[in-house]
């Protein structure tokens, strides 16, 4: 055994999940990728971005590239006590499709950070296995990635994994609020569940032990009536991606002026809507939520009863059942609600002096 | 205080550790940057991609992204223990830097991960420092990044930092080593230090505790008279940037094809000689290396002293005092060498049949 393998480095056991992780790669490759080119970097050729048809950078007049980074936060250390990681990986590709999905872009390509203090390879073999998938969906090519291990740094079975993600939008066309007024609509799209938000709380109060897998699993499973099912399916839901349900109406404004346009959307993550919104209004603007327009779903009302939770924090950390806000005119907004089958959660008023930016209304005291 | 701040989550802490990156980010904008436009991704214009005149997308035939996800590994556990987190911020930018540059590829722009347990105001601030300083030195937009707090995950002081960079390569200038042939000259650039590499090795060797900071740092505050300083000096040494030196090379070599050419680069990084330089190299080709032909730096021979590491172990996990190889004619590798002030290391060879693509001589036993 050498040196390396001793102090807990195994480079011949990472090289093997690299290859492997790189056949389950191709899958989501489209002909922009330079595959088989070179190894140190990922290429992504802008002039062959032929699929989708709308990365077609030929097409574009002013392209401009749109990139974010996420990670998914604690929800790992649920996927790590129940040794499901697969949805981890989806989620991670959709949480950026969707950053990147409200400036109005559409994905071209992501990368992956993983690190662990081992590298476990069923693990990460079911992490790359959603990622690819959720690429694949997405029309994203999954580039690259780096693995790292890391003894010292993570706990045994610990992981954590970041995301990155580029995408394309045509600079006229970004979405970021400037064409929001007053008068102007909320639609909310339902959310799967918590998508990636919110979950060192729900660690908190459900007293699940960090340290403790087993005994992490074993609240997982409880059965809940209010959820019909376990705790830790309804925890561990995939975040969803909302490319499939917008990227082809964003497609057809584009094409088409007198086609029904979204003025912004709000991706509702960490700091919910209190935080999220505020990002695509203007100074001048507030937006009204009427809380009781929707249904918070069985999962939410759960965790606030059980963490005696007040409203305002429980809106501030979740999306309480609305995972993305769109933001459009009064008459674009009917045609949207009733194509997207949503529901008006609210409305753009003028900003009060010094007031602020998002109120909610019909919140339970 | 809310819920999810008892659970050790802050949001606000965040945005506001969030509004200082924002600030010092600034500082590597180019006009390329479309800021104050949107904030759920970054932006980039590739047809204003105007300074540096190299990633001038306009100019570009077939324009292709190159991308790239690294760490820094157990290099962190080091900056931990004594407090010095800049230099780690410019160690990650510089590693994605030249894992780009080795594909022929300039920077664009580079979004960063950080991770913690809790988040430390004064270590994020060091290492967005230093991450700033890097980019702009590179000519790169620090385009964006994620911060996350994840408790339960990471230790009391602990966090894990990922770096992406997305940079642009004329389509026919991409070095991948196609060109390399037998009869060409490896030439090799020092490193500054370890790089990012064989830390957890290090660590071993020079028994650090991982769960105990202060043992750490009493050991990496020794003085060593080889090292000319502490041990922790020597071990946080920043990772060089090889773009200052090989950037105008490259560049005078895509406007002029009479200009000298490197053929191929490696970045010596986990895997040493070994795993890097096969990467750049075809099948029927490998490389002879001669050890004697340059000074391997003394914090290498007191890391297998004290470990008691064989040669080719070393080799394999550590750079050994050259951070870049690159591949030339034998010509071309002449200029290159008195451009560079550097020497020839090896040679490329026809490979044996089922022999080894990479041969170290003149190792001491």
């Amino acid at each position: 055994m050498g040196a390396y393998k001793e102090a807990g480095v195994d480079i011949d056991a990472k090289m093997e999940a690299i290859a492997s992780i790189s056949e389950q790669a191709a899958g989501s490759y489209s002909p922009a990728v330079l595959s088989g080119i070179g190894h140190f970097g990922g290429f992504f050729s802008l002039a062959e971005a032929g699929a989708p048809a709308y990365a077609q950078a030929a097409g574009y007049k002013e392209p401009v590239l749109v990139a974010s980074a996420d990670g998914v936060g604690t929800k790992l250390k649920l996927a790590v006590a129940l040794g499901r990681h697969e949805g981890i990986g989806r989620d991670l590709v959709n949480h950026c499709v969707n950053d990147i999905l409200v400036c109005g872009a559409f994905p071209l390509f992501f990368l992956d950070y993983f690190a662990a203090g081992k590298l476990d390879a069923v693990a990460l073999g079911q992490l790359v296995a959603g990622m690819a998938a959720a690429c694949k969906e997405a029309g994203c090519a999954l580039l690259g990635g780096e693995t790292a291990e890391m003894p010292g740094v993570y706990r045994d079975g610990d992981y954590d994994v970041a995301g990155f993600i580029v995408g394309m939008v045509e600079k006229e066309r970004i979405l970021n609020g400037a064409k929001v007024g007053d008068g102007d609509v909320l639609l909310g799209l339902p959310s799967t569940g918590l998508h990636t938000n919110g979950y060192s709380l729900v660690r908190h109060i459900f007293d699940l032990d960090p340290e403790d897998a087993e005994q992490a699993a074993a609240k997982l499973n409880e059965h809940y009536d209010e959820l019909g099912g376990s705790l830790g399916d309804a925890l561990l839901a995939v975040h969803q991606s909302y490319l499939p349900q917008l990227g082809p109406i964003l497609a057809a404004s584009a094409n088409d002026s007198r086609a029904p346009q979204i003025k912004a959307m709000a991706h509702i993550t960490g700091g919910g809507f209190y935080d999220n919104l505020p990002r695509v209004l203007p100074e001048h603007l507030a937006v009204k939520i009427n809380a009781q327009s929707w249904q918070v779903p069985p999962l939410f009302r759960l965790i606030q009863q059980r963490g005696q939770v007040s409203s305002t924090e429980m809106y501030r950390v979740f999306n309480m059942g609305i995972g993305m806000v769109l933001i459009a005119g009064p008459r674009n907004a009917e045609w949207l609600s009733q194509r997207l089958q949503t529901v008006q959660i609210g409305e753009v008023v003028r900003r009060a002096d010094g007031g602020p930016q998002v109120e909610i209304s019909g919140l339970e005291a």
